[in-house]
């Protein structure tokens, strides 16, 4: 088996599972009850929230823990309504589903949500984005990679950008953490940041939403006085520690991880277009993390291929995991103007901290064949 | 160290610690990816979700997973926005705080929220329920089993009542789950109803709602597919598939549990109450789940008993952890009729699947000597 999608979720770490492990084989208290156990259970997600606003380089008490990455973008996007006098917000045309479909339901509240279009690299049109945003603009969500072709936005001057009309700048950094470094605090820093555990080998269930401000943030599930009375509920505890242990691991070795997905990456996709060089890659390669390939095969129907691999097992995905279930061609992808054919020839490959560069190797030769054999049977029926 | 404090959060069974060791000892996909790791992700959701099902009578389809029994209690509430002419919200005056709190959340949305009292037992009055409800009321909430005093409220009345006027009845039934039976299908059953996996030894960060009718819920977060498209974000793996161990080994260990719980806190309260017979319990005696005493303690602070049961590592509280952080007098027992002094000098003391009747009569003994060592002092001091 070859897992090559990571952007979708990652296995555990050995350490993170060993933490996990250790977790649970101890009695755990409710965090808000005011005896020994409680006060435990308190200090682990402290410690916790320490390591994940350390991954941000923010403060702890700008740190809030969520049920996942959707959850903080609903949060985040929910901030524009502290702008009692501005009703737009402004996405990018190829924000995670949870981006669009949150700003979506403030529209019941009177938002307005303008989409600003990408270029074929899959970066945001800045002059467009320039011109769109006004004095009427709450909010802009623009993430920081995309999920789909790793490409990185340009996330300093969409700050820039916004701050200058005065609204919210909210960066979506699910697919950046562990992968690029992520500063909150600066000049063009993001208001709001977004984060997950699950995408740096951590459990999934929980996410957590960075804010400059927490002030600028309403509680979507009212309750106790948890997250800071901002988000009832008792804590997730394993999802709390288990994020922490993921992003202490992945900072701790932040470089050689890097370094591990940038070869594996390259590896493939090198070894692939030697191959088959009409195998195109999708989005700018440039601006783009070191793990994420996205790869256009001519002529075929990308989920062919697809299953083609899964008979081989190896796993990859087509577009989001979010919206997989979605009969439609991949938006990120037809936002950078390519035809729903070629979207749908399109295969979206994922590393992880924890493939190896011969399982790179490996899948390269394992999706030349498939591609192959897809072509071979293409071109028979189509001779019969 | 004897942890009586269960109605707060319980620990984990051993067969749902293997049952989460298990899990993370695998490599695990996103429930939403098409590939094989995928679909092995989501087969672990859909058997969690027919065994929560099975332990609230409930259809699978009805049953979606949420971050805790809070989110729960959020988007059961929020569900007064399917009736589009009705505008109130009614709850029990004893009800936990989070459905206080997202009821309040929704008086933003022009929503009204009135209090219905209870009596001195900690029952919600009827009469007065009855009068209350109206052509006006868009859903009634009023919980199975009080989370402080283990009372339990006539749940088919209120439904009953509730429905007459057209209204729908949500039924937070966290601390009813794994003590009492619940029956979603029925003449008289709740519309709505919150669970949620710690209650029951499960682990902390997963509830789930009941939905009669799903289509009566919006989402809180926007997103993907997820939860029937109800709530984006990738799902909590760990916390759903512990939550499923844990309902199903309630279940099949129901009546057995109950009785331990019942003997380990008679036992308990007897003991109690035979060594200084001017301790009271608080609430209705008969209609009481078999494993919470909410005892009075005349003429002491009771921040102070639980200081010093604390240091004889006896962990119990003083009201909802939630709570805990607020310096106010519970707010359940007020409502009950009781001063702040009276509110201030209860305990409650609450057994586990996991506690033994040999434990509750060391608790017993604890507590007593705690409260004579406290009544003592306060008599020198008196004195001096």
């Amino acid at each position: 088996m070859i897992y090559l999608d990571n952007n979708a979720t990652t296995f555990l770490t050995p350490a993170v599972r060993d933490c996990i492990g250790s977790l649970i084989a101890a009695p755990l208290g409710n965090p808000s009850s005011p005896h020994r156990l409680g006060g435990e259970a308190r200090t682990l997600i402290e410690k916790a929230r320490d390591q994940v606003a350390a991954a941000l380089g923010a403060r702890s008490e700008c740190v809030l823990f969520v049920g996942s990455g959707s959850e903080a973008n609903a949060m985040a996007v929910a901030a524009a309504q502290t702008h009692r006098d501005r009703d737009e917000i402004i996405i990018s045309a190829v924000e995670h589903s949870s981006v669009g479909a949150n700003a979506a339901l403030l529209c019941r509240r009177g938002f307005t949500v303008r989409e600003v279009p990408v270029e074929a690299s899959g970066r945001i049109d800045l002059d467009r984005l320039a011109a769109v945003v006004s004095e009427c603009t709450a909010l802009v969500s623009v993430q920081s990679v995309n999920n789909e072709t790793g490409v990185i936005q340009p996330v300093e001057e969409v700050a820039a950008i916004s701050h200058r009309a005065g609204a919210l700048y909210h960066c979506d950094a699910a697919q950046a953490l562990g992968k690029i470094p992520i500063a909150v605090e600066g000049r063009h820093a993001p208001d709001l940041l977004s984060v997950t555990a699950h995408k740096i080998n951590g459990p999934t269930g929980c996410g957590a939403l960075y804010a400059r401000d927490p002030a600028l943030l309403q509680p979507l599930v009212g309750g106790g006085d948890q997250e800071q009375g901002l988000r009832g509920g008792t804590e997730n505890l394993i999802g709390v520690v288990g994020f922490g242990a993921a992003a202490a691991e992945r900072m701790r070795y932040m470089i050689a991880v890097s370094d591990l997905l940038t070869t594996c990456r390259d590896t493939f996709e090198q070894a692939v277009r030697a191959a088959e060089p009409q195998v195109a890659v999708n989005g700018d390669r440039r601006h783009r993390v070191g793990n994420t390939s996205n790869l256009r095969f001519p002529d075929i129907d990308g989920t062919m291929l697809i299953a083609a691999l899964d008979d081989r097992e190896l796993y990859c995905s087509q577009s989001s995991a979010c919206t997989t279930a979605r009969p439609t061609p991949s938006h990120v992808l037809t936002a950078m103007g390519l035809s729903e054919a070629e979207a749908y020839a399109s295969l979206r490959f994922s590393f992880g901290a924890l493939n190896t560069v011969e399982e790179a190797e490996r899948a390269a030769q394992c999706v030349i064949n498939a591609y192959r054999d897809l072509l071979d049977r293409l071109h028979r029926f189509g001779a019969a």
